[in-house]
């Protein structure tokens, strides 16, 4: 849904539901499972509110969602927050938009007194270019858990500071 | 809750809603927040059954319960468990208990095809002696994220492998 303008919005609707799906089917990047999470993530957020735990950032292209993250604190810490979510429709990749997203995403988890994100991916073949391009983004590798995901497929934490006191 | 003897059972009763939260608390090595989550855990498996995800071993002494672990195949993994939780009354600490709670609970997960159990704790000092006890268990330290429960908590993610084909 390559798009000539995108507004971003924080609000879910009804509709984000199946965009949620078909947006994250689009990418072939997840699996059937992950796609299920992340639409019932966006239902989650319908019928419990902030409660639930998990934000989320639209961009709405001309015709549709072009991209979204979602995001929140971890349960029982300060102030570290998971990107649970982040995908970009392929007809608005390479447009820079995944990267606005994030920025965008930090900028709100800042707001929110967020110190640090945590992202996690596979470490698999098919995944370089979602670890290329958290490093772009100013990620680094906090952890690598072999095998994790099955065998042969890792788990690869990326970890950001938001500044602050932390340790380095 | 000393006892003479200990039983163990997996399946779970109202008012292990309680005696969890009763015994997480007694231990004094968790917070309001991780012992109200303790117990939801307990509660979500009565009401959803095993589609919750979470599986429950308890050791059952003679007045009471002694002692309990929370397992769980990890989602979007293939054979990766979580130690959700592993707790011992302190009137049963030093008897071996956890140590006994902990193998077994390793044992079953093998029987469901298990490949490697992640346990996460906290860097602190007040943790020391449990960091201990995963180390003694045949534990290592797959991760350290530092700061990650608040500023200078670290999270500590320990792993053990249950044999196979998995890569070291």
């Amino acid at each position: 849904m390559n798009s000539t303008r995108t507004s971003y919005r924080s609000y879910v609707t009804p509709g984000d539901i199946a965009s949620v799906q078909r947006l994250v089917s689009a990418t072939g990047f997840f699996s059937v499972d992950e796609r299920d999470i992340a639409s019932e993530l966006v239902a989650d957020r319908l019928t419990q509110g902030p409660t639930c735990g998990y934000e989320f950032l639209f961009a709405d292209g001309d015709i549709g969602l072009d991209g979204y993250a979602c995001y929140g604190l971890i349960p029982c810490t300060a102030a570290s927050y998971d990107l649970y979510w982040i995908a970009v429709d392929p007809g608005s990749q390479g447009t820079g938009l995944g990267r606005r997203l994030l920025e965008e995403t930090e900028r709100r988890i800042r707001v929110l007194g967020g110190t640090a994100i945590y992202a996690e991916t596979s470490g698999r073949a098919q995944y370089a270019s979602t670890r290329a391009f958290y490093e772009k983004c100013g990620y680094a590798i906090g952890a690598v858990f072999p095998d994790f995901y099955a065998a042969g497929d890792d788990k690869v934490v990326f970890v950001k500071r938001l500044g602050g006191e932390l340790r380095t």
